[in-house]
């Protein structure tokens, strides 16, 4: 016999498979089941298109009476692009319903499974709760900071080198992990570089799979507009490139990139650091929920300073560099002792092909 | 009911108690089965004392008649400290061996097995080979290579920092993880570390542990004898101390080291290098058959490079310390290209408290 929480993990894993693809919406799955058969399944696919419930109660029509409901995230309460799902809940006929966790939206935050208890509803919630919480931690994130989520993506050898100090770095890691990679990009709304990496690599930061994908909005952090005109990601046809600058955006230099199809985004700067805070505060209006933020160096070091960073994936390569100039992942500027080191928590370890990924957060009880 | 495996994981795991109590021996475990029954189980416990066959034909008496005996490493052919146990075995009764793996001392190697099965016993050989091999990879080292087996033991920041540039180290990694050392050294004959370890930091490089340990011989790197008369590991009432060095052993330094009971080993250099490798044969044949390397990232280095590291333990904490001038694990040359990066393969992950330990050994097929 089946549990509430088979049924639930079921439901998370039907949100799951839409990661990436519901932004700035969080992902949901539903599924109903009365008499231990499941009468109803569906998931949220995309902004726009139909909630998880209305999927799953469409497929469960007049078997939904008296049936128990499982939903990952508690029904929304407030009309958006689709009316509110409590109101369909409340008026399907289910007795029960389960929820893995609340929603942070503040429109919704705890509305909805007041309206199901109200008419008279039993309603459960809690059941994985934490996996829950982690599935939709872009969102939940989106909803209290009002700032994209950033994830920081390092690839590196066993200890701790990105490139030689000739900048060499093909390839660090496996196939394997490199393919991950786009994956990852596939995933996001942004990914975002510094002009420094720009100007030595020339990326063209495109996702790179078989199959559809999309491309993240590309964003330079370029305080001074030094982006060649030449240089790839300026090239707009694939995918769109934002420019986060300190510069002058009417400036000649500030046109010409124009011309090409990219946008400027002004942000201030304080000796010639941008605010960083400020930028993801702009980015997250234009939309963009989340990021990959792959490097350089003293990039990464800004965003992990300033706290900006949400998420760590660490690809650890099965080789050592040694040296003493070859490049890290993070820079800026040297600690004296061990305790002023950014504390973290590793969340889970796995294997891609011969490569290790560390998956790691901000540790706040540190 | 159980399995050849079966068994044969026991007599892994009992070999596995007396792990680092046998050198030079290797770890060995014996059990008999007669109809379902474990008649006999033994292991090796200490060079000198009765290998585990012994031990489990004293306990098996009479029921080794028509038994099947599962034996880690193939029975011994030569009259060592103790005589063969192929004849033991053979004289046993027992009808079927089951053996994981053939023993790489060249005065067995095969001879073992070949004894028995004259004998018209039925045997068999590779149950869990790999295990039973990695069990005893420094007693098949040793036999191969005649040097010891060399442990390299990094402890670092998920940047690969083993140190800020001040030098401040305490504490990289956790409690945890910092016992586990503990517990390593108490498991190998030597422990060796380079003059500017010394130099910088004056170890005492002791086992600190609750209930009894041993203290693992303390090993010097030091060129030009620079190691000062009051260090720590100039005091050898707790442990001994060899200082291997390419100065003139005879000179006033040097015998006031020795006056204080610290032995000296003389290897050549050459550009102020010692010999590692001469170094290592020679710390072979006065019994030191494995040895923890514990730096610092010079010393690491040249062993690496020189192909001189067995297996790598690297205990990584959930920090980042950033900047440029903090210590690595090893330095040595900077390389021009990734490709010139000394290969590894990863042979797993595991959480020490909130570190993440992982273990590696030289990929000889990149």
């Amino acid at each position: 016999m089946k549990h509430d929480q088979d049924y639930m993990k079921m439901a998370l894993e039907l949100a799951e498979s839409a990661l990436g693809k519901t932004n700035p919406n969080p992902v949901v799955g539903a599924v109903i089941v009365k008499d231990g058969v499941i009468v109803g399944t569906g998931l949220h696919r995309k902004a726009g298109e139909p909630h998880a419930e209305v999927h799953a109660f469409n497929m469960a029509g007049d078997h939904a009476k008296d049936a128990t409901l499982y939903v990952t995230l508690e029904p929304c309460s407030h009309f958006g692009k689709t009316p509110p799902c409590a109101l369909l809940v409340k008026n399907s006929g289910v007795k029960r319903v389960v929820v893995a966790t609340e929603d942070s939206n503040p429109q919704v935050a705890g509305r909805g499974i007041s309206i199901l208890r109200e008419a008279g509803i039993e309603v459960e919630v809690g059941i994985l709760k934490k996996e829950a919480q982690q599935l939709n931690e872009r969102f939940i994130h989106n909803m209290i900071h009002e700032t994209p989520f950033v994830i920081s993506k390092v690839a590196m050898t066993l200890d701790g080198k990105i490139a030689t100090h000739t900048g060499h770095s093909q390839w660090i890691t496996g196939e394997a992990a490199r393919k991950e990679v786009h994956h990852l990009r596939n995933k996001v709304d942004g990914i975002l570089i510094g002009v420094g990496t720009v100007l030595a690599d020339n990326p063209k930061l495109t996702t790179r799979l078989e199959g559809p994908s999309k491309n993240p909005i590309r964003i330079i952090l370029d305080t001074n507009l030094r982006t060649p005109l030449n240089a790839h990601i300026t090239d707009c046809t694939e995918a769109q490139t934002i420019i986060v600058t300190a510069s002058n955006i009417d400036s000649e230099k500030a046109k010409a990139l124009k011309g090409k199809g990219v946008d400027l985004l002004a942000v201030p700067s304080n000796n010639g650091k941008l605010d960083l805070k400020n930028a993801l505060q702009q980015l997250y209006k234009i939309g963009i929920t989340d990021i990959l933020l792959e490097g350089g160096s003293e990039v990464n070091a800004s965003f992990m300073r300033e706290g900006l960073i949400q998420k760590y994936l660490v690809y650890i390569a099965p080789k050592i560099a040694g040296g003493v100039n070859s490049y890290t992942p993070f820079r800026g500027e040297d600690i004296e002792k061990v305790d002023e080191a950014v504390p973290l928590r590793f969340e889970k370890t796995e294997w891609i092909g011969e490569d290790i990924k560390i998956t790691a957060y901000p540790n706040k009880n540190a």
